[in-house]
């Protein structure tokens, strides 16, 4: 890819995926902007728009092929590799990511599993054994790791950020309350949960 | 409010909220536009902007009275009341929403949690019995709730769509991988977290 994608439709990319995922499990060969914008609320000027971006063209009377626009938009999401992951934080939504068998089927696989709580070091989970904090660093030096998921309260967070600096770790999904920045080496994206409770209790009251 | 706030103001609330609250735990009693725009990485005129939206000015020198602008901002939200939540889909995602102990903190309160796994189904979470989905209609008509939380596959989505529709249920706060849209009298707020994680993987991937 030699074109600059923009972040607002970098962030459209994920759903398009989505769909054109479950299109296909479906057995669906072929759709129109016009179907997709019917399926996904968007309109479908926006649509054509969003993919010519990266040189995916329908056919006029014919539409996209679903399988090629998925894997497409796949590549251009660097799904077509393999992700490892750790999870730092082994409470219960660290546990919840390490079950969720969705992440796995798109390449995303966890690796290691830590914690400072000694009630949680040494539980399996998913089948993987609940880890010391105090392994971490020796851990990634020997695993080559991809991500790491940050599933600790924001106190603790900068010092997760500090451990794991200059361990090859090039990206963080983070889930504590802190904003984290994305530095030189290091990509954030960031999951802020009561944010978006909060976004829908203003929803709730709006007149 | 008689003005009416853009949905793109509204979605940064939160998080001035989220760093309002930390810096009064701290005790800070004022803070600049400029601070707040150098800890919170926005710039200090959009930050003037936003606030100035509800009638928040700062004044001259002296910047604004932290808390007042919290709560100002958290009536804006909806956080000055009491919301009750049940959980649809008591798996590991809908325990570790139950066990978070941040939501009751700003009024979201967990008053069940139903599945149909006769496994989970009469488990204790968070002080709360996982009740069979069968008794989720009857449940609704007896305790008033705000807000349902599907921690349902996609699949399932729709079905729980329907059995609470009419319930008086006013919010979904979604994180089934199904987009379910907001009708009419009830407010849809989704948490995809495979498309985070899908964003995460371009941002590893551009050069």
């Amino acid at each position: 890819m030699s074109r600059t994608i923009s972040m607002s439709v970098v962030k459209r990319l994920p759903r398009y995926y989505r769909y054109l995922d479950v299109l296909l499990e479906h057995g669906a060969a072929r759709i129109s902007s016009k179907e997709l914008s019917r399926l996904m609320d968007i309109t479908a000027s926006q649509i054509r728009q969003d993919l010519n971006n990266f040189g995916c063209f329908g056919q006029q009377g014919y539409g996209y092929n679903v399988e090629m626009l998925r894997n497409e938009i796949g590549r251009i999401l660097g799904l077509n590799r393999i992700y490892k992951l750790v999870i730092i934080g082994a409470g219960h939504l660290g546990q919840a990511l390490a079950n969720n068998s969705r992440f796995t089927k798109r390449g995303f696989e966890f690796t290691g599993l830590f914690d400072i709580d000694p009630q949680l070091v040494g539980m399996e989970v998913s089948g993987l054994k609940v880890m010391h904090m105090d392994g971490l660093k020796p851990f990634l030096a020997e695993h080559e790791t991809d991500i790491a998921v940050f599933t600790v309260p924001g106190e603790n967070a900068q010092d997760v950020l500090d451990t794991i600096a200059s361990s090859g770790v090039k990206g963080i999904w983070n889930f504590s309350n802190l904003d984290l920045k994305s530095s030189g080496d290091i990509k954030v994206q960031s999951v802020h949960l009561t944010d978006s409770l909060m976004t829908l209790s203003y929803m709730l009251n709006e007149k």
